[in-house]
């Protein structure tokens, strides 16, 4: 049960900025506490921000451009209280369920409000503890048809931000 | 205009395994028509079904089994044929609107009919012209709030099939 760092996935970067991109997210901020992975993080940032990647292709620099580079939990809740005058409501993500538990349903009327929400995702082996404990909210697991539960967060955030702000295809 | 082959990506069949599993799906079929791509992704499979990853994480191998490299469509429909005695009903995807655009629900509804079906991805610049217009239904886009609709292949399996597979989470 010790608390560990992930390393960095070139494509959490990609994937979850294309994603943030098609689903209006503000912002995405890419956490992470190690000097050494953040430097690299900021590496492939420049690349696609401002050096060939930019100019090699406008869509991908478009969504990277979603991205904030980040030390932690606080400094990004600090971030946002400074860029909207409020302190954002915390969701986390987690395949298990937890006694504050909100529904998909539950959590895409209240992101109608108006405020500011962090919905955190996690890599590894899920998001430690006590920021667990510390939130506003989790959200239900996504469950499938069958038992099997190990998506990449990659796959867990597509289906997470189509599920809260997808457009409403299940009726028309 | 040119057709061309694209090279393969690792965590492509990695993330759409992993799905496959979540969702249910029978079989995920990686289509690639050069003996050297080919080649491979069978080294990636054999790591994973069979090497050090097999032992190393089982949940992935159980992903992973679930992968069946092939060299075209005509054999994918022909080893459909051969292992539930119909012929799939070929459905592409794409981020344009067809003629033959069915919706999510109404693609949904058919799932259930206990026929065969086979939903092309395609990565690149999409799927060639003739493999759609050969198709039986294309499957109607993935919208997001906004205009950016660039997502990876990896993301718009997990989005369309948990519209298509997932639980009934809007009405609960």
């Amino acid at each position: 049960m010790d608390v560990i760092s992930t390393s960095v996935t070139n494509l959490d970067i990609h994937d979850i900025a294309r994603i943030s991109c098609t689903y209006d997210v503000r912002r995405y901020y890419v956490i992470h506490p190690l000097d050494t992975q953040r430097k690299l993080i900021q590496d492939i940032l420049n690349y696609w921000q401002k050096g060939y990647g930019a100019t090699y292709n406008s869509d991908r620099k478009a969504a990277l451009d979603k991205v904030a580079l980040i030390q932690g939990l606080e400094e990004t809740k600090e971030e946002i209280r400074k860029e909207t005058g409020f302190s954002p409501t915390v969701v986390t993500t987690d395949a298990r369920v937890y006694p504050n538990t909100v529904t998909f349903r539950d959590l895409r009327q209240k992101l109608r409000d108006g405020s500011p929400y962090l919905i955190l995702f996690g890599t590894g082996w899920g998001i430690e503890k006590q920021t667990m404990l510390e939130c506003d909210y989790i959200l239900e697991p996504v469950y499938g048809p069958g038992d099997y539960n190990h998506l990449s967060v990659r796959s867990a955030v597509a289906i997470i931000l189509d599920r809260l702000l997808g457009e409403v295809w299940w009726s028309r």
